[in-house]
């Protein structure tokens, strides 16, 4: 059975759950991004479409890069999303992330995704996480190096 | 040297080049999306930002799980993106699709993009591909069969 | 009775019906825009407002001008719209073009709506149909000639 | 030659041109909207698309047969658009609307589009104008009859 | 007890009422900007954000002081905000503005805001007011005097 | 001389500077709002719109009063913003909050804004602070109690 056979443990615990886990904030890693959805990022089943989601990451892992390589990126991987949990409308999201790797040109981060949600008895979910590589460029566009520290 | 080493060859491919190879869009996958990316789409860059291309792609890839499974889909696993071309607001994005899976509760797809671009010199470049999986829902989000053919 | 009065026959056909006839997609003109409206594209009334449709059938439209120009075209001339279907968060929107006129500094076209609805018992119905103009522009605006074939 | 024909007379005057003939805003005539155009509604030559201004006379058509019709409309049909002006960001854009008829369930307007612009030498350009016509809907989308004054 | 007391007289207007006070459109004032908010305007109440009503009279409020300064200004002050109203998609805002003191390098402005709306029985209600302050800038972002009449 | 006088002091500090003083962001204080602007966020002049910025600081202010009140919440009275700094495309805005005062059916929170910038020579400057308050409601929108700790 291969790892990412979605019908067997990944789909299980794809979906809305009526008891997450309680999970608490990361305090050993910085808080990149955190934003509040809004309907207009609902999907038509009335929750937050994944590719909002994986924008939102994308921004998220590009700020640590942007800080060491002291100027602009661009993004040229993303590893396996699974999302874990549907996200609504009027959730807190906070995206988390910390360097894994500096290259001579890339720099590669690890972005965690968690919701805050249902102020009536809050609760904190975790909703995806994802490994990103991010090239530093120059004003055309081309391959720069990274500052050693 | 791992395939996913951003400061070897995929790095160099990863950024705008003069001379993409010519790629003639395909004739055997349904083009499910096809969009132009517009000023409101761009980064700080002037380019159009990975996350954006992300989010299409996940709205490309769920028109077929959506035929197949009769009804709504979730989103559920994304496998790794590489982004081989920068994307510009113009250029003219095809998305094309096709089922690799179908589960008891969910369908794999294989998303391509391609950019056709530079009107006054024509040319199609692969901007990038990913892997998809969503579950078939419910109206409460929860994984429901999809029906046998 | 003019053939625009909208309280004979257009207006019986201009709402949505439970039964719209069944069609299928054309084969023989490109698809132009193929995209999947969100319910930040709504309007109060939970439809996809027809402006909205409006500003898709010109982004649709100026795709075989901009290749034919090999370069920047702006619509100058929009013909009637008639809207037969409402629309609705979900529906995929496919927009087929062919061209109907080339001159020395304008291209027109004719873009056709449809909609793919309904999973759970597929239908195709069309949305609207327009005949647009653009003309060639340079970096300044300014009219320019369509290059002859 | 066909008055429409882009090539002669209408094309000349469909691109900016450096002296618009000075124009007063209308005073017999309801101001239905006024707005100002950001960079996320301009195209990719740096002008607002054309797109985007009909999808604003649309809003701004309904507004008259909303009060009038008391209630809910849906635009069944819309004519010609000619745009006489490009339209830039930062320019304010005035609808002015009149109704030209009302029917059992359904009212007609006119809508006509200046802008103001160059605040350091203001000018006061015709943008386009349309007529369209909505019907009165109520919950479900069917036609209602428009209440007699 | 203080005149900024939210539990006090004002929380007990800050929310929708069954009976608002009837209230005519002002004409002594300049209609700066209308505008009909649309479902992507909501926040997830299902009501328009208070945030996004700043952001629209912070456009309005800007609309005279580019006249009168003949060209870019930019916010540097804006006084509190009392919502009287809960604003709803489908009321159309209109912002009236008149000028209150014309600096050497500033102009400020009053701000009202109307909300008409239901359709079925038409009230025009007071929804906030604001007094804003903008600079007169230069291409380089600093002051510059405004032109005496 | 007034305080809120624009061309004495507080003009001087309202369009971006050469030196902005050095900021570290606050550790004593929730960092509620994390946020990066994008080009469809600026205005006409390039910047990042004062109307955009007080609509964040309205979704901000909202976080701490959601958690307190454990449920809905709206804007009643936001006081006067200045803005100390101009905001660009890929500053990374963060927003920080701390409650001021908790009544029977509000609460009041204080909002900073601070923006990281220029990442070849990294600064933290101050752009914009607000008080705000929050008024708890039910699914009617009538204000409701704020539960005691």
């Amino acid at each position: 059975m291969s790892p990412n056979s979605p019908d067997t443990h990944p789909t299980a615990a794809s979906v809305p759950q009526a008891t997450p886990s309680p999970l608490a904030l990361p305090t050993d890693r910085e808080l990149v991004l955190r934003v509040m959805p809004m309907p207009a990022d609902a999907n038509g089943n009335g929750d937050i479409f994944g590719g909002w989601i994986m924008a939102q990451v994308d921004l998220a892992g590009a700020v640590l890069p942007m800080r060491i390589s002291r100027g602009r990126v661009a993004t040229v991987a993303v590893n396996q999303f699974i999302f874990k949990q549907a996200v609504s409308v009027g959730d807190l999201l906070s995206f988390y992330a910390h360097v894994t790797r500096v290259g001579n040109t890339s720099v590669s981060v690890h972005v965690d995704v968690f919701a805050e949600r249902n102020p009536a008895n809050p609760q904190i979910v975790k909703v995806t996480d994802a490994d990103l590589t991010y090239v530093a460029i120059d004003r055309e566009g081309k391959p720069r190096p990274v500052p050693k520290p």
